[in-house]
């Protein structure tokens, strides 16, 4: 089996151009950790003034550069911080040499940029298991440190890719009657992906002015929304990270009740967790599971991520083939409460399923139809109480399979 | 993509030479439910004075017959009684119809076999949502009862076959100080499969005497220690039953105390449940993940059914890649108590990490050696406590895609 090199048909058209934030410069380069002929580190460093907020995985396993993280991610920089990822190795159950990596690392970033050890955030991805040859990224840092750019944040999207198809990038502007604020954001992900920790690796740049605990809050919420509602594969990574950082560049201030920025914060969010699902391992179609009518929110994203995890459902969505009854499997399997007799089952705009059985206006033909586009919802409402959840997954195809079987030979 | 066809090359050499059980009679016929060119419906009559436990699916959206034969398990059979399976189709989330198929089918074996129709129990498995015609079951009733015969047990194991690529049958005989004591049962299942419910279809039958609290007693343990513990996708089937029928026919008293007879009867469900992660649609490998030193087995369960599930451990293992790496992201994601440093992961005698990292005698190409393997045991000690568990899986493979992304179609 031979590693897929397509790119992923759900891809976007083509990289955003994203938007220069001011007081944010970013460097890339080929360091050789794993892959030949291809940036796979990626260096951004931020002015002082800057704050810095993140989510982290919450696996019991999780990553020496995740726990660093995770350390200092409250603390104060008021001399700007740094963020240094590589691929290809995500320094992930290597024990005390994983620690030992961590701080070569960071102490090299902060002799190169000037800045404290504590404002310096690293991130890993790729094998796990693998000791991380720390000495090739050090070897490089001179020559990113001098490379620095506000420009090359695309990239730094292309450094961080593991096996992704494309890079994913997503923006956001908005006028506020103190000015414009502005908006960029990164990430990679493409398998090992489930909600119920931070995410994949993602970085989101702005040059509003805002307090690291009101940052940090918005960050947190927003996630909870998006990165937190996507699956590829129902696996959770041990490297997942998600930084925010805001320069101030822009003058204008904002707290984590300004309703624009939060707005636009979601939006930029949203569009990189789409992207990451669209990007899913061998993934040919884009799904949205809405549930509504569940006791609550939570047993309605119970019932949801029973639904997008599942094998079945996904081979079904792959093969094109409506097959209702999987989803009604799904749901009286997930845990939380269902009355069959009591759901409604749509596909799109279609009522395949009411009061315990088939539809009476639906045909199969109708539904085979529908199951052709690229971009499918299954909406069930449960019939008991008040409870919505909407989570984004893609299917399981052949080529998940040639992916991860191959993966690491 | 075609339905895959080939035997499961992780199937038993041959058929067991089921022995014969006194006082239960088995028939089968092509009713052409769904199927054309074989049996679909088997038909099990036993003598006045047998009695019958069984566990069911806990799916919230299960199905009639399992709904009706969970109202009737636990009355009185002096009669005797019958159970009547199809496959083909599951009755499951038919309605008001389903409901009524049920009744029609019941009442029919009730009006040819003279039995109750509180006695006669009903299993039906393949698509959910469709109705079932069950005209089709009822008009070939006679011709069952009347070709009703102690010896084609083996014949019935085909009859219930679905996406199966092999019948499943187990036996046991015991001496006992009152005499010989004989066990036979049958089973289907490859594909929804996953554990905290009952489990596929399985009938085992057995010519001791047991007061139907006992038989039920036993029945519920032994089903939590085999079939429980077993998943090949983690779908969880709405129609899952598991009946046991005891006919008392060796005159052999026992209870639900004897050891004996509890260990005979383990083997039988774990020789069955075994076989069905071996038919697991697409398999290639017979997988035993082994927890120990988790804080209580329950967590130590929620450990290996995490292992068990993951899509990248199970592509791992269809690639031969000896990647323990996802080994650790699953325990890390399982939600269970885990401490990375105290990690102790096994293929099979090979320590493969330990301490928080690869052990230091491992080396890629054991590894590597011992995926080649057909029966594979993945080790976890978690270094917390004294809990335990075991259970069976297989890998994910191309087959499993194909058969699924095309099942209805």
């Amino acid at each position: 089996m031979a590693k897929i090199t397509k790119v992923s048909p759900l891809a976007p058209a083509q990289f955003p151009d994203l938007p220069v934030i001011d007081r944010v410069k970013f460097a890339t380069a080929a360091a050789g950790v794993k892959y030949q002929g291809r940036t796979d580190v990626m260096l951004a460093v931020a002015d002082a003034g800057s704050t810095i907020a993140g989510v982290f995985t919450r696996s019991a396993t999780r990553s020496a550069p995740v726990l660093d993280c995770q350390d200092k991610i409250s603390g104060p920089t008021p001399n700007g911080v740094a963020i240094l990822v590589n691929s290809g190795n995500s320094n992930a159950f290597t024990g005390a040499r994983g620690r030992e990596s961590v701080a070569a690392i960071t102490g090299a970033v902060a002799d190169v940029t000037g800045l404290e050890g504590a404002a310096v955030f690293t991130s890993s991805t790729g094998v796990i298991g693998e000791p991380l040859p720390h000495d090739r990224i050090i070897a490089v840092l001179g020559q990113l440190n001098s490379d620095l750019d506000s420009g090359k944040i695309g990239d730094a999207a292309r450094a961080i890719m593991t096996t992704d198809t494309y890079p994913k990038g997503a923006m956001a502007q908005i006028d506020t009657d103190q000015g414009p604020i502005k908006i960029a954001g990164i990430a990679k992900g493409s398998g090992m992906i489930a909600p119920d920790m931070a995410t994949m690796l993602v970085y989101i740049f702005t040059d509003a002015k805002i307090a690291q605990s009101d940052l940090q809050a918005l960050v947190s919420e927003i996630n909870d929304a998006s990165f937190n509602c996507i699956t590829v594969d129902s696996d959770t990574s041990t490297s997942d990270t998600l930084l925010m950082v805001a320069t101030g560049a822009s003058g204008v201030s904002v707290d984590r009740a300004h309703q624009g920025f939060k707005s636009a914060l979601r939006d930029v969010f949203m569009d990189l967790a789409h992207q990451v699902v669209r990007d899913g391992e061998g993934a040919t179609k884009f799904v949205e599971i809405q549930i509504t009518g569940a006791v609550t929110d939570t047993e309605a994203k119970t019932h949801a991520m029973a639904i997008a995890n599942s094998p079945l459902v996904k081979t079904a969505i792959a093969g094109q083939d409506p097959n209702w009854g999987r989803v009604v499997m799904a749901i009286g399997k997930s845990g939380a409460a269902a009355d069959r007799d009591l759901l409604t089952i749509r596909f799109g705009d279609i009522t395949v399923a009411e009061n315990g059985w088939v539809s009476p206006s639906y045909s199969e033909e109708q539904g085979a139809a529908y199951m052709q586009n690229e971009h499918l919802i299954i909406g069930v409402d449960l019939g008991l109480g008040q409870g919505t959840s909407t989570v984004w997954t893609c299917d399981l195809t052949h080529d998940y399979i040639a992916i991860n079987a191959d993966y690491r030979s």
